[in-house]
C-alpha cells in the first residue's frame, strides 16, 4: 500500500499556519520550543489509558512537507510568499520524547515531548493529537472489553460503522488493546493483523431455504466454519439446521467450529444453545455473540455464566462509543529561552512549566507506585521531592523506590530512531506493563486515581510565575 | 492531493470476501442482486437526518480494485486461485439509485439500492456503510448545531479531536449540515471548503507579555484580526490588553475583528466582555466562543441572551459524541429471481423484500408529509395504498397529495452518473429540503415521528413470506 502523492504539510489548523508566519515574519524561525501532549482525564472512567498511535504518528511526519500544489493554495489565503518558500522547502528538524506505544499512563503526565524550532512545533500539532487521541481512545477501549473477555477471543467487527477511514486506524488501535482479529481486511494487510469472517445474513436470506445455505458453506468452507443462526428463529430454525449441518460434518470427519448469534437475548439464547448443542454431543461447537456488545454487557453476560466463546465487538470497540474523544492537549513549556505556562482559575488546568519527563515508581514486585513528572535534568529521583499533582501540598515519599525514566527519544533532529516495531511486540509490551499495574486501579468503573505527582521544583516555578503575575495586575490596578 | 496507489477493493470486511468466494464456486456471479442502506433511528434524538456521503462513496467506488498485491495477500489466507483472478480482473458493473446527498431523511426507508451482480454487492458492502453512516452522522450534527446558531457563523475546530483520519470526512459532512468554516486545512483544500483560524494560546505564552504578543499579532495580521484573551486572565488582563490592541489598531484606520473565549463562564464572560467593549466604543469587535459547545451549550447560552457572534464547535461536532455512530444496515431485497428479507422477532427489524423506491408527499406549500416506501414499478403513487410503518395497520391517505420520487439513478453498470458535484450546491440543496421540512420535526429534542409508510403490497408480501416460514415450521414440528 504505497502513499506516495499523500504527504501531510495540510493535515493542521489553519492558525498553526498564521503563528507559524507571525514567527517566521518576526525572525523566529530557529527559537528553540519545547510542547507537552498530555491529556486531563482517562476515557470510560477507567482507571488508566492505554497509549497509542505513535508509530502512525511517525508514518505521517515522515510524509510531512508542502507541495508546490499546497503552496499555490496557501497563496491564495495571502500568505507572504518568504513565508510560503520557507515552507516549500521546509523538513522537519524536530525531536520527540515519548513514552513507548502500548504503556500504561495516567492524566496530567507529559507523555510526549517535542522540542525543535517553534515553527515546525506549532504546524504539527494537530496531527500529533489527531492521532494519538485517537488511537489512546481506541486501545484503551478495547483493553477495557479484552479485560472482561479474559481469555476468550474477541474480534474487531466494527469497520461498518467507524468514523469513516478512522476506522482504519481503530483497527490497529484495537490490537495494541488486546483485540486479537478483525474484520476489516485493509487495516489487516496493512498493519499485519490476523483477518476473520465467515457470513452474512445476506448469505442465508440469498437461499430459499437456511439449511441449504448452511450446507453450502460448510461445504465450500469447512475449516474454521461458523454458521450464523439468527436469520429467521434463532432456536426453532437456525440452531437445528446448524445441528444438522454439524452431524454431516461429523460423518465425513470435519468438525464445524462454531454458531454466531447476533440478536435477541443473549443470556438466553447462548444457555439454550450451549444446551442443545450439548444434547446433539456437539460440545466441541464454540458460541460467538455479537450485537452491540461492550466492556458492560459481556461483564453483564459473564455474572449471568452466558456460556459465550468469543465476542464480536463492533461499534463501540471502534468508535469508543460512551465516550468518543480523549481529552489530549498539546501545550507549549519552553519558548524564548524561558519556561511557558498557560494559567487557568482551575489549577488541574495550569500547565506546567519547563522540559519535564516522567519517572515511574516500582515497589519490590516491580509494580507501579506512582509517576513523578520532573524537570529533565541530571538529579537522581532519590534527591526530588514530589507533590501530588494538581498542584497539591502533600509530598509523596517515593526517594526509596525504584525507579525508571518512561520517557524515550524516538525522532531525533527530524530522524525516527527505531524502525517501525511490529505490533505484536506493542502489544506484548502493553500486556507486560498491565501486569505491572495494582489491580486495584482496573475495575470496570471508578477505580482510584493512580497517584500522579509533580516535582516540588516545578510546583515552585508555577507558584511564583503565578506570584509575578499577579503583582503586576496589583500595580497595573493602582 | 492525488490518491494514485490507493484502492479500495480490501476496503471490506473478511466475510464478504468468503461469500463472495462462495457465490463464485457455485457459479452465481452473474445473479442479479438488490441491497438496501437504510438506517432505524434518528441520532442525537433528532427529528430527522442529513444523508450525506455520496460522493466520497463514489470516489471511493472509483478506486476499487484489487491490486496484485492485495491478491497475493489473500492467498496466503487460502483463496481459491480462480476466484482470485476473478478478483484480479474485476471492475464494478453496478447500479446504484440513491435519494440526493444532502437530502431530509427518515429511519427505515432504503435510501440507497444498489443493484448488480450478487458478489459486487457483497463486497461494496462495508464502504458503503462506512462512509455513509459517518458523514450523515456529522452532517445531521453539524444542522443541529447550526440550527441554534441560527445567522451566526459556526466554524469547526474539531480536527484534533476527530477520530483519526474521519476528521477529513467530518469537515466535509459537517459543511454539507451549515457549517461554514473550517480550521482543517486538508478538507479545506482537498473539498474546497474555507479555511479559517488565527491564534492559539501558545502564540501568547511564547511571549513575556500578552500585550506585546497581541500587538505583534493584530501588527502581522490586522486583517480579520481576532485575539484569544483567556490565556492569563479573561477579565483582567485578555480583555484590557484587547481593548489596548483595538484602539491603537483604530488610530491607524484599522478595525479589530473580534476577540475569542475558549474556558469559563461564556453567558458571564460573554456579557462583561461585551459591555466593556462597547463602553470603549468598540461595538464592532465581535466575540467568538468556543470551548466544548454544542447544540444543548448554545440553546442554553441563547436563552440566556450570552452576546456571542460566531461559535467554534470541535469535538462534538466531529465526533458526534453524544451518540457517535448511525446505525445504517445493508440488507438483501432481491436474490436468485426473488425477494428476499430478515425476520426478526422485533417487527421494526423485519426487512422490506423486492426492489423499491421512496416516494415523498408534499402539500400545497411544498411542505412534506410523509414518505411512503414502495416496489419501484410503474405504478401511480395514487393508486397504491400505504400503511404506517412499522408493520402497522393504519392506512395512511397520501391519495390526493402531489408526490416526488427521492431516488435518483447515481451509477449505471458502474460509471457514476454526474460529476462531482461542488460542495455548496450539496448544501443549498440541502437547505432547500430542510425548509420543506414542517417545524413541528425541528425541535433540539423529542420531535414526533415522521410519517414513514410501507405500500400495502410490500406489507402483504411480507405477511405472506412469513406466514409461510410459519406454516413450515408447523410441519416439521408435526
Amino acid at each position: 500500500m504505497k502513499i506516495a502523492d499523500i504527504h501531510t504539510g495540510l493535515y493542521t489548523d489553519f492558525y498553526e499556519l498564521t503563528m507559524a508566519q507571525g514567527y517566521f515574519l518576526q525572525g523566529r524561525q530557529d527559537e528553540y520550543a519545547c510542547f507537552d501532549y498530555f491529556f486531563r482525564s482517562n476515557s470510560f472512567n477507567s482507571g488508566f489509558t492505554v497509549f497509542a498511535g505513535l508509530d502512525d504518528l511517525s508514518k505521517l511526519l515522515d510524509i510531512f512537507k508542502f507541495s508546490q500544489d499546497d503552496i499555490r493554495f496557501l497563496k491564495e489565503y495571502g500568505f507572504d510568499s518568504h513565508f510560503l518558500e520557507y515552507l516549500a522547502n521546509l523538513s522537519l528538524s524536530l525531536s520527540i520524547h515519548s513514552v513507548r506505544e502500548g504503556e500504561i499512563v495516567f492524566p496530567n503526565e507529559p507523555l510526549v515531548r517535542v522540542e525543535g524550532n517553534i515553527i515546525e512545533l506549532q504546524l504539527i500539532e494537530t496531527v500529533l493529537l489527531n492521532v494519538l487521541n485517537f488511537e489512546s481512545l481506541i486501545a484503551t477501549k478495547a483493553r477495557r472489553i479484552k479485560m472482561q473477555a479474559g481469555s476468550r477471543p474477541v474480534i474487531d467487527f466494527g469497520l461498518r460503522r467507524a468514523q469513516g477511514l478512522g476506522g482504519l486506524q481503530a483497527t490497529r488501535a484495537a490490537y495494541i488493546g488486546g483485540v486479537e482479529k478483525t474484520s476489516n481486511v485493509f487495516s489487516a494487510k496493512f498493519y499485519e493483523i490476523p483477518a476473520t469472517g465467515t457470513i452474512a445474513h445476506s448469505w442465508i436470506q440469498s437461499y430459499d431455504d437456511e439449511l441449504t445455505a448452511f450446507r453450502d458453506y460448510a461445504r465450500l468452507f469447512p475449516e474454521n466454519c461458523i454458521l450464523l443462526i439468527d436469520t429467521y428463529d434463532t432456536l426453532n430454525s437456525g440452531l437445528p439446521n446448524a445441528i444438522t449441518v454439524a452431524r454431516e460434518m461429523q460423518e465425513k470427519g470435519q468438525q464445524l467450529f462454531g454458531v454466531r448469534l447476533d440478536s435477541g437475548d443473549l443470556e438466553m439464547l447462548s444457555k439454550k444453545t450451549r444446551q442443545m448443542l450439548d444434547e446433539n454431543a456437539l460440545d466441541f461447537v464454540k458460541i460467538v455473540a455479537s450485537n452491540q456488545l461492550d466492556e458492560h454487557v459481556i461483564y453483564k453476560l459473564n455474572t449471568q455464566n452466558a456460556p459465550i466463546d468469543a465476542f464480536g465487538v463492533g461499534t463501540s470497540l471502534v468508535t469508543g462509543q460512551d465516550d468518543p474523544a480523549l481529552d489530549g492537549v498539546y501545550k507549549l513549556a519552553y519558548a524564548g529561552h524561558k519556561p511557558r505556562m498557560k494559567f487557568s482559575e482551575n489549577p488541574a488546568k495550569t500547565s506546567l512549566p519547563g522540559v519535564k519527563t516522567i519517572y515511574r515508581f516500582l515497589d519490590d514486585n516491580k509494580q507501579f507506585i506512582g509517576d513523578g513528572t520532573c524537570f529533565d535534568e541530571y538529579t537522581p529521583p532519590a534527591k526530588r521531592r514530589f507533590y501530588k499533582a494538581p498542584l497539591g501540598k502533600e509530598l509523596l515519599d517515593y526517594n526509596k523506590a525504584e525507579f525508571e525514566k518512561i520517557l524515550f527519544p524516538f525522532w531525533i533532529h527530524g530522524t525516527p530512531l527505531n524502525a517501525k516495531k511490529p505490533l505484536k511486540s506493542i502489544l506484548e509490551f502493553s500486556e507486560k506493563r498491565l501486569e505491572q499495574l495494582p489491580d486495584r486501579y482496573k475495575p470496570l468503573q471508578n477505580a482510584p486515581d493512580y497517584p500522579v505527582a509533580i516535582e516540588a521544583a516545578i510546583v515552585s516555578l508555577q507558584t511564583k510565575t503565578i506570584a509575578e503575575r499577579k503583582l503586576k495586575y496589583q500595580f497595573k490596578k493602582q
